[in-house]
Formats: C-alpha cells, sequence, structure tokens
C-alpha cells in the first residue's frame, strides 16, 4: 500500500518521492534505456516456439467472435502498437469510450489497461478477448474450443505446454503475452542519449528533457517506460501506478476535451478516491500514437503538452517550451522490429464461423 | 464477343470448346502451372518500390474510411487471402451479401469480383476503396487527401510516379495492382504433378483429377487458376468469363443454400441473360478459404463438391468420387510466400481520423 497511498496523491509529492529515490545513488535512475529483452514470470518464460505460437494467435481474427478482428486490427504493429483513432472499435462496430494504448513495450508496464486494472500481460489478454466492445467472445471456453477446432494450434499446443489438456486459457494467454514480450522499441535518440551519446538528442530536444523534469513531467513520467514504477512493483503492494486526471481541474480543457466524463478507475473498484484515477500511459513511441488521452481527445502531442502542463502541473507553458518538449518526445521514437506475417493454421476444409445466409 | 457469347452457354457447350481448344497441340493447355511472377500492364510495369510502397498502402487502414480496416483485414495474408467468413464485414460493421474472394494468385484471373465486372486489379482497388460496405471512402478525392497528407507516403509517390501531381487515384491503385501481383502460392502438389512429378498427386488425388476432368468441372475450372480464360482475353472481348449458377436450377440445394436469392452480374449490367451469371472463382488454395459460393453458404469443401456436380453438371456423385475431387482440391493448396510486415509511414504528431469524444 505504501507506493500507491503515495502516488495516489498530487504529483507535487511523487515528484519529492522521485528525488528522494534518485538521490540515493545507484538504488534508482529515473530514466534508464529500454532493455533488448523482457523475461516472462516464473509460470511463463520465454521461448522460441512459444513466441511463434503467440505471434499466430496475435494475428488471427478467429479469436474474435465474429472473426473479423485480431489483436493487430487494434494494436497495429505495421505502426505504433494502437489504431490511430480517438476510441477503439471492436466486434459488430462496437465503439469504446477509450483509445486504444500502444502495445509496443507494453512488458515494461507495471500495470495495464487504462484502469490500471490488469495486474500481467496475461491477464490483460483473457480479459480482453472476453470484453463485449473489443474482442467479444461469450467465454473462456468458447476461446478453447476455437482453438481446439485447429488443428495446427491443438498440435502446437500439446508440443510448447504438454499435459492431457494442454489448450487452457491460461495457456493461451500465456503464448499471448510471451509473443507480446518481444514487441519492444529499443534505440531510440533517447536511449542512446542516456547510453552516453550526448549527440543523439538536438539541442531542442534536450533543452525539451531539461524542462520536462523541471516543471514536473517526470514526477509521473519515469523510468524505462516513462509511465511510472519498474513493473513487478504492484504485485508487492497489491496496487498498480495511477494518477488522478486532471489532477487542477476547473481549467477550460475540462469541458473543450471532456476530460471530466470518465470516472476512470472508480469504474471497476466503486472506491470515491478512484474517481478520474488513470494508469499512467507510456510516452514511448508517443509521436506515433495521436489521437491523446483515454478519450483520445486532443488530436496533437503539441496541445497534449500544454493540456497536460495546465491539468496536472497548474502551468501554463509556453509555445517555446512546449515545442521543446514535443521535440523531446520525439526523441523516445524507438527502432521497430522487423516482423515476418505468420502463416496462419488452416482449418480442415471446414468452417469455423458461419453467417446465416 | 465470340468467347463471352459462348462461355455464357451450358458448360456442356464450353466443354466442347474446351476439348477443341486443347486439342490444337501446343496452341492452349487446359492447366498450367502456376508462373512465379504475373508481369503488371503496359502502364504499370512492376518495380521494387511500387511493391514497396503498394504493400504499406495494402496494410494501412487509413485507406478506410474510418480507419479500421485494411485490405489485409479481409483479403489476409497471414492465410487464405480473404476472411473465413460466409460475407464480408467492412466499416461500420457494414455486411456484404458477398464472400470474400482470395487475393492470392488474383494476377492470374482473367475478370475479377463476383460480378465479373472488374476487369484489371487496378480497376478493383479504385473501386472497392470506394465501395459503401467494402472500404467506404466517400470519393477518389478523399483517399487522394489523405494519402498526401502522409508526408512518408507523398515522398514516395513522388519518387515513383514523379510528375507534379503523383499521389493521383490512377497511381494509388498502381501502386496496391502491383503489390497484389507478387502474391502468388506456387509449387502446389498439382503443380509440381504438372510439372512432371507424377508422385506429387496421391492415387486419390490423381482419381480426383480424373473425375474433375470427366464429369465436367474443368469445363470452366481451367488454365492456370482453375478459373477460366487466361488474363487479358476479356480486354479483347471486352467481356469477361462467367457462368449461370445454378445453371440446372430446380433442385433442393436452390432453397437450402440461398441459391436463387442473389442474381449476380444482372446487378451491374441490368441485362436479362446475366441473371445469376458469376464470375469463376480460382480453386487454387480452395481448402483454405471456406466457406464456399458467392455467398458463403456452404460450409465444408466436401459439400462444395456435392453441389457443383449437382447445380452445373446436373450429376449425383457419390461418396468416393466426392472424396477424390477434395483430394485433388487439396492438392492445389500452393506455397505462401513469406511476408513482412511493412512499417507504416506516421504522420507528423498529429491525427488523421478524428472521432468526436
Amino acid at each position: 500500500m505504501f507506493v500507491a497511498k503515495f502516488f495516489r496523491m498530487a504529483p507535487i509529492i511523487a515528484g519529492i518521492i522521485l528525488t528522494a529515490m534518485t538521490s540515493v545513488a545507484g538504488a534508482f535512475e529515473a530514466f534508464q534505456p529500454l532493455p533488448d529483452s523482457a523475461p516472462g514470470p516464473a509460470d511463463n518464460p520465454q521461448s522460441v516456439e512459444k513466441v511463434g505460437l503467440g505471434k499466430q494467435l496475435y494475428f488471427d481474427p478467429r479469436l474474435s467472435v465474429n472473426v473479423t478482428l485480431s489483436c493487430n486490427s487494434c494494436h497495429n504493429l505495421a505502426a505504433g502498437g494502437e489504431d490511430g483513432r480517438s476510441q477503439a472499435v471492436g466486434v459488430y462496430g462496437r465503439k469504446s469510450r477509450r483509445s486504444t494504448p500502444t502495445i509496443w513495450n507494453a512488458a515494461f508496464h507495471s500495470t495495464l489497461n487504462w484502469y490500471g486494472n490488469e495486474p500481467t500481460l496475461e491477464q490483460q489478454v483473457k480479459d480482453h478477448l472476453l470484453a463485449k466492445e473489443i474482442m467479444g467472445m461469450p467465454n473462456a471456453a468458447a476461446v478453447m474450443a476455437r482453438i481446439n477446432s485447429i488443428y495446427g494450434y491443438a498440435e502446437q499446443f500439446k508440443k510448447i505446454f504438454g499435459g492431457k489438456e494442454s489448450v487452457t486459457y491460461d495457456n493461451i494467454a500465456r503464448a499471448l503475452a510471451s509473443f507480446e514480450r518481444t514487441l519492444i522499441t529499443p534505440n531510440s535518440a533517447f536511449d542512446r542519449y542516456l547510453a552516453g551519446d550526448k549527440e543523439a538528442l538536438s539541442p531542442a530536444a534536450e533543452r525539451g528533457f531539461k524542462r520536462f523534469k523541471d516543471i514536473g513531467c517526470s514526477s509521473c513520467h519515469f523510468y524505462v517506460n516513462l509511465a511510472g514504477p519498474q513493473p513487478g512493483l504492484q504485485l508487492k503492494t497489491g496496487e498498480g501506478f495511477w494518477e488522478l486526471f486532471p489532477t487542477f481541474a476547473g481549467s477550460a480543457y475540462d469541458a473543450q476535451y471532456g476530460l471530466l466524463d470518465d470516472l476512470g478507475r472508480y469504474e471497476v473498484t466503486g472506491m470515491d478516491n478512484h474517481k478520474r484515477m488513470w494508469r499512467m500511459p507510456t510516452l514511448r513511441n508517443v509521436a506515433l500514437t495521436a489521437p491523446y488521452f483515454h478519450n483520445g481527445s486532443v488530436p496533437t502531442l503539441y496541445d497534449a503538452v500544454v493540456v497536460m502542463a495546465k491539468t496536472q502541473l497548474n502551468k501554463e507553458i509556453g509555445d517555446d517550451d512546449a515545442s521543446d518538449i514535443v521535440e523531446f518526445l520525439d526523441s523516445l521514437t524507438g527502432e521497430f522490429p522487423d516482423i515476418s506475417l505468420p502463416h496462419l493454421p488452416s482449418l480442415d476444409n471446414g468452417t469455423l464461423y458461419f453467417d446465416k445466409h
């Protein structure tokens, strides 16, 4: 509870904690280069076969109830790992109220989903397959039945997970999460800068980085993913890392961007102090993931910076500062790995999903 | 008009023509191995850069009106080049009445679309981007404006097509068609068999091939794509290659599978003799493209063979024959090339599509 309680408070306090943490030499670095790989949890170690299976599942529309969407439909790996829309569109054209977060580097998040209610990638997969406005599968058994009906999948699950019944819902989630842990975009200009290449940032980006820290953005946007504490921290506390947004309500932005319309984490906990609490989004590749905020209401990164400064730090920043900070945020775009399209296992001359004619 | 007029008649007549054509030694081979490459038309020669650009466009959801679907959403290159559904689902969940045809080897079709009304891949692209129930773009200008607003695309168009205004609707179609011409699945067991490897087909598949020819399937399903005359023929005659389906109406299948509900080519020409006329679908990779027929009403390949024999040839074939023919059709599954996911050019910190919050 310790961390959560403190971080639930205003970012000024978070800033003090951050300063205190960074001052313990070696114990904590506020910013860290993105690692090349992300290890799986104890019950889901990475393996080439499992990642390969997870990749097929990730691109397979047969994981959605009406065989129209794959994970990649919204979390597009040909782009910024999301859909470029304000709000996500799931099966049957069902619209979510929220903007799709990027899947890139999700392995380094301490908690997932805008609510911050998904402690692991595995859990996120399990919930989103069944979410009515996302993949829309009726229940875990239906997902398992689908996978089991495709021989090429059943065969792989048996080989990878063994046991009598290898196509379990847990194993489906494990395979998908394993693939997702490979979705890392290292070697951004900022990463090279952190690694010692002081020329990697332009003068404007370097000024932006300084302003980013000075005005307090880094109170929340710190560590590997510029999204708060390292993965696993919430597993110790039973809580995640989230923040009140807008912290300083009352500006004209509230109405302009509908910032008070969604109660955020409160919706899943029902706790009053979770009203408008949100998981911290990563800033990595943020230049590629417009439009911004949980409701995708802000079209440009420049506007997002100006709004954030006002709503979270009660600061009206000038054009120079905003431009420099955008320049810094641009430096967080990493290198995207080449991904070959999987060859999905076929049904044997049959049909899995069947509309009435 | 010569070819069209004859082929519009019953397959018995088509069979006679086929026999006559094949009897001219060397002039015409009823079945031919799939070539490794497909040349573009004179005004759209293939080039590495153009194919690369077309591939990005093919995977880019920004070509659909609400940024939810790419070409690959329905013509899935991770699978059989279609969506595995009975009927296609386009933007806003709009359902088509028709089943998505495979994009694989479409370069070798003499005419495209179920109507048979698209003479070229270029024309098909142009029409489908604007089809209300597919990509739903309001007009060509809107597509061009989208592409032009993405610097990484505008830059490539300029380099590849030159001229003052390189992002034309024609050039967008040219790039996409160029990529589509690379979507070839060579070296199926049947291709190896045709090339001289008599062991490539199992005894059942070889029996099936013989039955396929003997009972008359090959009257229509012949040549490279097992879908009728070679590409370009319709360009000479101004007509395509299509067939009446059901040719022998009146069986119980009409009602069971709704075979009389859709008037096919008549819908685009308004000509009485085009009622229930359909473009010949390819049989290449047919084992991967269930469910079958224009309305996706038949769930298995076995059933499709039995129904076709009855409705097109007025033959009730037995279980052995049907199974052997399925075995032959299985031999038409080719080798699928490895395709790397493109890196889509990003907008510069901005938003292309924007829902109201």
